[in-house]
């Protein structure tokens, strides 16, 4: 849900034979290979900041102040459908995404700006609902929203509610934590269990037959990402595996840091209903959208201290070493399987669900 | 189209008795009176820092570093329809706009992040076509598209295409220009003609049976800014007159800045054909929105200077002195007709055109 958008527009390194189309289909949408596909083609031949070309989920912007503090900007809109649904709302989404991104810079999240797109007839009590949800959002990330902008459509030109948040912290001198920073000899950690976000708001569509007690998770994470950055000070790559899920966004890290990721599907903490909907549906947990869960990459001798600092925190729970980098000229993820065999894990090719963010 | 959104939450000072509306009706877009109902009702008792309080189009942010420079930030999002029109095309009204808003702060604006929401079916050329225009935008206002973000929604969810810009900036250190800064015996600028850009806009639709030569005004006016504060470096009042236009946008001042704004209808700069639409749709161009204009509100004795370095701007060429403030208990606009009499400018109700942004 939080932007995997213009990922990978580092280009060269993982390039794929780009596929056109005369029109924009939901694949673009999906956070994956036809995403790339669309910015590599439409956006990255006409905008080239070099902070848009490193592919991660902010850019960080020196200050022209002292101190050698730099600016942390994040944007991400969200469009989940439907507005609510169990563990949270599109007003918690739209925090919680926009201060994770900020946070995984290394920045101490401070502000967002919110641009709500209105659809004429959305009921008022629903939107105060999730206006509410966004101010309890904030309070728990110790953030403020600084500025807001709202506009109104006809009704059937949105989908009742469209929410921007941009976000804006500030990155402290010598922090170094980005996508491109994975080293081999690092060890993977993820802060709990897969695809808990994409199932349940799945499930509250309704459309998929699917009854399931699975609760989103989303949350805000910026507290967790201090405790583990002040026990691993070291900490190389953090990043929310949201959009695509786990898989991808490994597959994103692999790219921009050019190394191979391996991890073991018997380390991945997965809750059996997840299992249970994901076999159900067909679909890969590993793909699926989380939206309070982060990966973190670092020296083996940190490990331990990440691990610790982050099970001690409700949001980290159920954290986990799920794998290990290494050098490859391929940026590859593979998966070592329950069986004892290896499978490469690619990014999503298109749309695996139907859309949730 | 840049956010008049969150104004004069301020609140009390221009309080309106607030009618309850059940769901959100297109009279809440207007950035007129409904507008402030739905802000005061839905937003203003759960979202209240100061920042977003203050009424501004911006938010300016204490940097932890040294200097005294603080951040300028702003958000809008872009809901324009035709998507290209006479003049340019929602990729160049998402960067002017954006920026302008920042300008207004008297920052530096640095950049700008992007987030797409793409209707399944739009065509990739069209795409492109607009972020080109974004593109070259960006590089006549020297700002960088730092980040971004795409999102697809189904066909008729959305409106083609909506774009959301977040930019930020530097404010230099005693830098103190803002909508609640306006003095009893300031004087009043505008930038050029009013009215170009909405009537422009509404032409291109093709369904009021208008014919017009009118293209928008939509321009970035930060280097206009920056020659202005340089020549008048007491202006205490920058604003854009965009949503609602001239009109609410010098209310929106009269209120943040407790004062009473008078301004001469014969001195209002307005092109003759722009005049002749209005009168044949009985619209008032005072409240059509503008996309490349600067209301300027400053000392008496700098008037002549900034005046002057306006006109030098091919963006300020048609600059004017259309009017004063004065010590006032009731926030009030008041017009000098050409004929004479005096009468109140009130903010606008509800909508007056079709919706143009």
């Amino acid at each position: 849900m939080t932007e995997k958008a213009f990922p990978s527009i580092q280009g060269a390194v993982c390039a794929v034979p780009l596929r056109h189309h005369d029109t924009i289909v939901m694949g673009h949408g999906s956070g994956g290979r036809m995403t790339q596909e669309l910015i590599q083609q439409v956006f990255q031949p006409h905008l080239s900041d070099p902070e848009l070309l490193a592919g991660n989920d902010f850019a960080a912007i020196s200050a022209n102040a002292a101190g050698g503090t730099r600016l942390a900007i994040s944007t991400d809109s969200h469009i989940v459908y439907p507005l609510v649904f169990p563990g949270g709302d599109i007003g918690r989404l739209s925090v919680c995404g926009t201060v994770n991104d900020v946070a995984m810079s290394g920045a101490i999240p401070i502000g967002l700006t919110a641009g709500f797109i209105l659809e004429e007839g959305l009921s008022t009590a629903l939107l105060e609902s999730i206006v509410v949800s966004m101010a309890e959002a904030a309070k728990e990330a110790g953030v403020q929203i600084v500025a807001g902008d709202t506009k109104v459509v006809e009704k059937g030109k949105a989908d009742g509610l469209f929410i921007n948040t941009t976000g804006f912290g500030w990155i402290p001198r010598d922090t170094i934590i980005n996508g491109a920073n994975a080293k081999p000899g690092d060890v993977v950690l993820v802060s709990g269990t897969v695809g808990d976000h994409g199932i349940a708001v799945l499930a509250a569509r309704g459309e998929l037959g699917l009854e399931t007690e699975i609760r989103s998770d989303v949350a805000p994470l910026n507290h967790l990402i201090r405790e583990i950055v002040s026990s691993a000070p070291h900490t190389h790559v953090l990043r929310d595996p949201t959009r695509g899920g786990l898989a991808t966004t490994l597959n994103e890290i692999a790219c921009q840091s050019r190394v191979c990721i391996t991890i073991r599907e018997d380390l991945i903490p997965i809750q059996p209903a997840v299992s249970a909907a994901c076999e159900m549906l067909g679909f890969d947990p590993f793909y699926v959208a989380n939206e309070g869960k982060v990966i973190v990459i670092l020296p083996p001798d940190e490990a331990d201290a990440a691990l610790k600092a982050m099970q001690a925190n409700p949001y980290g729970h159920n954290a986990a070493i799920i794998g290990t980098v290494s050098e490859s000229p391929q940026s590859r993820l593979l998966l070592k399987t329950r069986i004892g065999g290896t499978r490469i894990l690619d990014i999503l090719a298109g749309e695996m669900l139907p859309r949730i963010c």
